[in-house]
């Protein structure tokens, strides 16, 4: 998706409003595609061939919803993270106790993530994409990072408000071992090629995650 | 530095035994240009003009010395790894022990990744970019963490030899926890503009260290 090779007239994209429900429809599967195609070759490599290929669109029918290259990648990186929350996410409503809950998000990131969008964590290549060239897409990955540390913390200020986790950890600072613990698998399952480093970090996470609960031991001595 | 505007005749570019000392140190400044901008923009963002900006040379001067684009990213790979493996590995011949080693280690890390090479830690950054497009720079990647996981789990099974560490860890597991926990760190780093996250690894790391050390009463009972 060469900002170059853009029709001309592409700063007009037909504002979202005005499209016909099969308009929004297209628009929806150019999205799809461009995460997909963005995830694995990256913003500068992502190329607009790709793109057409994929979808069966012509230039004038992609640009026809976006005014260009950043809007496209901006769009592309929202569905293709909230793909992922969903998944990361998925199942926590049947979970009866924060240290079940924090369980289960770890465990859907390390079976879950490399089946939502292909290319793996769209945080983490985002972030490398955009860190040192594209500030409005960084500013997006740290809301996106923000709204993931957030749902961790959340569970785990509930569960020292009901007594289930001991108030002397610090619920940001854990979201964010969790998190990085979990990236860092992430990276080296993308180096290796197998998945044996996010498989080998899901016991110490909820070994970790074990250390926050209060046992009923020292609750009786409270 | 885009491939498709690389001079006719580059497949020819210079052996190295050929060139003049002088040859060699433009080889090299180029390299080190390259290599920053690789880091920074990426494989496909890293742009031809900006390293012809940044050497003063022509594209002659550059395809001089290099077949391709290929050819560049793989030296510059292999010269910003270098620099960060020298930068991980300083100080360790002072350390008496096999945890003080380790500590330093961490701690290099933590403290030097960001001066190494500018835009992050060049493994992740190549990962990212490599992964899914590039197979020749990504066996490059495999074989920089293989060092680097070598070296952690060296002194492991040193410290297991010497009795300072208990036998009962697995060597590998445990670099790669490590080393997972760092870069997993080092991007929520990248992601909050900040050191927070760096700085926060690095206790509960020494504390993983420690985990190792088989105390003294313990070896006694033995």
């Amino acid at each position: 998706v060469e900002s170059e090779t853009q029709p001309p007239g592409c700063k007009d994209a037909v504002p979202l409003h005005k499209l016909t429900p099969r308009g929004r429809r297209t628009r929806e599967r150019i999205i799809e595609h461009a995460a997909k195609i963005f995830n694995q070759r990256g913003f500068e490599g992502g190329a607009l061939s790709e793109l057409l290929k994929a979808t069966g669109l012509g230039k004038g029918g992609i640009y026809r919803h976006f005014s260009g290259k950043e809007e496209l990648a901006e769009e592309a990186f929202r569905f293709a993270w909230k793909r992922a929350m969903a998944r990361r996410n998925a199942g926590l409503e049947e979970c009866a106790t924060g240290e079940e809950r924090l369980r289960k998000m770890i465990g859907n990131f390390i079976h879950g993530t490399l089946l939502t969008v292909p290319g793996g964590c769209v945080m983490m290549n985002t972030t490398i994409d955009a860190d040192d060239t594209n500030p409005h897409l960084l500013a997006l990955v740290r809301l996106a990072f923000q709204e993931w540390q957030s749902a961790i913390e959340k569970t785990i200020v509930a569960g020292q408000q009901s007594g289930e986790f001991g108030g002397e950890h610090d619920p940001s600072v854990f979201a964010r071992r969790i998190i990085g613990s979990l990236e860092g698998a992430m990276l080296i399952t993308r180096i290796e090629g197998n998945r044996a480093a996010l498989h080998e970090v899901q016991e110490p996470l909820n070994a970790l995650v074990s250390s926050l609960v209060v046992r009923k031991s020292a609750r009786r001595e409270i």
